[in-house]
């Protein structure tokens, strides 16, 4: 491990590790762009998008004795130290008490990195071909939400994640943590709804909503096209203002008796509808 | 409210307390054959499905200003007590202390019933129709899965869920919350893999089988007759047995970087294809 040149961190009063605590607070990661990345498979996943932490702090009493997380296979943990340590990050070791001090989950593996920030300016995001898909959540509340979109969006092949009138932040370590990481891997961006309806307007994308407000179904749409899906909040869905720029409103089938779907749940089902119309649309005639 | 009838608890040490919180154990639920319910949505959608309630505990002193929980018209909270009231059901008011020793939830509502436990045994689980849509969740590890996948199942008219192999009693009370109270709404079932394997074909149900190690897409099966659509665990999937049992392996397009979708969310995709194709394919057809 070279641990020889690595900084040691033992006493939990340390200062580094308060400034460190402080990026669970959103004004923290908004005044200093930087926010924390927990776990294994979420700093592997963050790395492979392109994201090189500022700093590893880590702890090799909570590895796992196999130095492996999760079924998966993806790599050891003292592999992924190295990787990074290859890579010019700051490494520092830290005590089981000093590491409890910053670490946010449970369950913790020993690895916690900060890194940069996440989400473009909405103007510079571009959109190309004829098929660009995009998400866009409305003033979602729960970070647990959010990060299940992300990685729903991740696995549905989306090409941004938009949110509009943002109740949290990209950065928040719950929205990574649910995301698995897919943060890092797909384009996000903020603004308000109007911003947003604008930027949909002069990229010629569709704007398709979801709302129990409709016959329309949800497989009724044609998704080929550019297409953006929005859903809205937990307790009130999307908002007059959205409704009224949809090009599409859109329900989706309801036969039980509590009549609302988790609203994460709802952007896979629809996701996935635009999945399989391109699959069964797009492919027979693509040239290629 | 007549609450001059009603027995008022304000100590926080009075043992009856000690035995309601004591239903947060697993052991505890299934020796006494009850649970908890708690919150005025989750206390009606229980309500509505035919339980009524053993005893309703509440503290006034947490009911929302306006009675009403969240942005549906569910009424208000006293006319849910009244209602139970007119059912028979005891009601035990309790101090803001003594009900803060029993609640499990954040953001209480001041609303907490004891219920009967759910789910039947799976031999006396009766089977309809030719279009019987059921879904099998094998080992699913965390309560708010199991409780999301209830609440897609109910949405997307599944007349069955069946845990094979179960890790989470259906009792638990974070099921129950993560179910929206549709735990109470749908038929529930327990039973080791091998039992539901011969339930399953004894009832001439095929078996959908979800798992990353197939070609054929979950969108190129027929899911318009007797049908049930297994996942597994978190971490490790379906195990061999299901997977030898399936008459469909099917696999969930992924196009991203993560490779995994949450077990609800692609519980959910698939149910939703499933409503897809009986919506397409058999209303046009049926006789009625």
């Amino acid at each position: 491990m070279n641990e020889s040149r690595d900084l040691y961190v033992s006493s939990p009063s340390n200062p580094r590790l308060k400034a460190l605590a402080g990026l669970r607070r959103r004004r923290t990661r908004e005044e200093t762009g930087q926010t924390l990345v927990e776990g294994h498979e979420e700093i592997r996943l963050a790395l492979d998008a392109g994201v090189t932490p500022r700093t590893l702090y880590l702890c090799e009493d909570l590895f796992s004795p196999s130095g492996r997380a999760g079924s998966q296979d993806i790599g050891t943990q003292p592999e992924l130290v190295e990787r990074l340590r290859a890579a010019g990050v700051e490494i520092v070791r830290l005590s089981p008490a000093a590491y409890g001090k910053v670490s946010y989950r449970e369950g913790p593996d020993g690895l916690l990195a900060v890194v940069d920030n996440v989400g473009v300016p909405l103007g510079s995001l571009g959109v190309a071909g004829d098929h660009w898909l995009g998400l866009v959540a409305q003033g979602v509340e729960k970070p647990g939400n959010l990060g299940a979109m992300l990685r729903t969006a991740d696995a549905a092949g989306v090409d941004a994640v938009l949110a509009a009138d943002p109740v949290t932040d990209w950065g928040n370590p719950n929205v990574v943590r649910a995301s698995k990481g897919t943060l890092f891997a797909l384009p996000v961006a903020s603004g308000t709804t109007d911003e947003i309806r604008s930027w949909l307007a002069r990229h010629d994308i569709a704007l398709v909503v979801t709302t129990p407000e409709t016959d329309v179904l949800h497989t009724d749409v044609d998704y080929t096209g550019r297409v953006a899906i929005a859903v809205g909040s937990e307790k009130h869905g999307v908002d007059d203002a959205l409704l009224a720029a949809a090009d599409h409103r859109v329900r989706i089938p309801m036969h039980g008796r509590a009549n609302s779907l988790n609203v994460s749940v709802a952007a896979a089902v629809v996701l996935y509808e635009a999945v399989r119309q391109r699959a069964s649309r797009l492919a027979p005639a693509d040239p290629a």
